[in-house]
């Protein structure tokens, strides 16, 4: 069995895009070819049987709360959902795929595992693909590979991600010196929501940057490399934060806890400060709850979720006093 | 009953600087003089049966750890720990109640009550007074009243002290309008172990500044007018707080109330900050411990009790750390 290395990889993120050959880029504003797009995709997976367990959501039809908790679980895009209004995914939540439609390109695959095997993430958002490809035809050039909105998608199509657990390199000023590391390689690292967000939580997300002039398992190849090397540095920080002074690294963990558990309104930043302490407790078994349950805190602890929880729409502190609420309950 | 206002006042204390009238001020450079002090007063005691449930305790012939744990509970001023090697004295720890000998003055006699009730502890310390005044003889000047070594304490040589917790007050940066209130009813107040203390722990002793010119019972009038008005501020404030933001206030004692449960190593001067929201917490029945044991606790988490607690000396981060394993046990 393959070592997940759970300990700081959270999870592996594959997706593919791909636009079908007949229709314009970018349908956004066409509303009569975003349908057909939808219906197409549509048509295609049911003649394989391969619709089974997904649902389909159209982002016109839902309200912020319901859009953002499945942006919160990383099943849409926070781009489909803020600036797509043809936009519509249709998503298999146990298994978490989902297959994002008139988005930057027509069809955006993705798939989420737990841990680091993207490898096996791929194989998931290419069997969606397998079955389209039986009845639709992607804009493809023999020289290029397949063709997409933004060229820098061009080629594979693919881009594969891992999410990191990075607090000791955060911690120690290092992030700065992985940045350059990572982006000699071609890859790039980004905060939990991609492009441009902070990286709350002490959160990375390790990426390939180009998808052109080098295969599947290539793209997949370099990812690993990296998160190996970034994997590497962040375990041996805190085995000798944990040599070097063990009660200190106890008393921060234990002092996170405390405060989750005991305060009465607490804000998302506030949070994922304290969680990514807890996350490490949990990794070095200093506190009573496993991975599973801290990261399935990280995603009921975001505010739709809260929202959802609560049954209503709130914000401010009395979002804040919910989410402490919902923190102390799944803690206890 | 009297009404305590425990909630807000800590301890009642009154102290009496008397000195015997055929032997020179201030005998801490003159062993054999200090020596007959000591020898005159506890012969004294001794033949009124006053000397019962007494220590005594000599400088001299005891260690750091040994004489701050006293101070700590307030039997010793620290001035006798640190600048009377010929200093002693004569402690019942039950009642309360010590003499101190061959400090500032020859004689310091004392007594601390819980809640606010300085007539009851003025006449444990006449009590003893008592006893003495049938062997020995006072300086005593019939125009001044009785002489003391600083001319501050001569007259009555009494000062009444209430120890106050507030923490709102000082929260609404009212301590400096405080001051002058106090400062013009002729008394004064300082932080918790007196003259030029940090008030750690939103903790203020108010007493009279000068001895002379009015009675006993006026100077204890006074004290008790003062804290009355403090005691109503207080009130005010804190009531205030819950009525405007119930959570907000909760929030902070039961964050305060996690973080020393939770914490491995924690300061003295962070353990006050705590101690001082959550004993808000246990006046306001926001934590389920009585004000009684928030106050043992003030004591037992001070340096050298720990140190005792623990059978060692120790300093710095092991310091903290056992003060952090004694809190939790205490909490739990």
């Amino acid at each position: 069995m393959t070592n997940l290395q759970t300990d700081i990889v959270l999870s592996s993120r594959v997706r593919l895009a791909r636009n079908y050959e007949d229709l314009p880029f970018s349908l956004m504003e066409t509303p009569g070819n975003a349908t057909l797009c939808e219906q197409r995709t549509l048509n295609a997976l049911s003649l394989e049987n391969a619709d089974e367990g997904y649902t389909l959501y159209r982002m016109r039809e839902m309200n912020e709360p319901q859009k953002n908790v499945l942006a919160e679980k990383r099943l849409l895009s926070f781009d489909l959902v803020e600036r797509c209004p043809m936009g519509s995914a249709f998503i298999h939540e146990e298994k978490q795929v989902s297959i994002m439609m008139n988005e930057e390109d027509h069809l955006r695959i993705q798939a989420i595992l737990r841990g680091q095997q993207p490898e096996k993430t791929a194989e998931l958002v290419y069997q969606v693909e397998d079955a389209l490809q039986k009845h639709v035809r992607f804009a493809f050039d023999a020289r290029l590979g397949y063709l997409t909105a933004c060229p820098t998608n061009t080629g594979t199509g693919l881009r594969a991600s891992l999410m990191l657990h990075l607090p000791m390199l955060t911690l120690s000023k290092q992030m700065g010196a992985v940045n350059q590391i990572v982006a000699k390689l071609g890859l790039t690292i980004r905060g939990i929501y991609g492009e441009g967000s902070e990286a709350l939580g002490n959160l990375y997300q390790v990426s390939n940057q180009a998808t052109l002039g080098r295969t599947e398992e290539e793209l997949i190849e370099a990812v690993n490399a990296v998160a190996k090397q970034l994997i590497d540095m962040e375990r041996n920080l805190r085995e000798k934060a944990d040599r070097n002074d063990p009660v200190q690294l106890e008393d921060t963990i234990s002092r996170s806890y405390g405060l989750l558990k005991y305060a009465r309104r607490m804000s998302l930043k506030e949070f994922m400060l304290n969680w990514s302490r807890l996350r490490v407790g949990s990794a070095l078994c200093r506190i009573p709850h496993s991975l599973e349950k801290i990261d399935a805190l990280l995603e009921k602890a975001q505010d739709a979720h809260i929202m959802k929880w609560l049954g209503e729409e709130v914000q401010g502190e009395t979002l804040n006093e919910a989410r402490s609420q919902r923190i102390r309950k799944l803690l206890s």
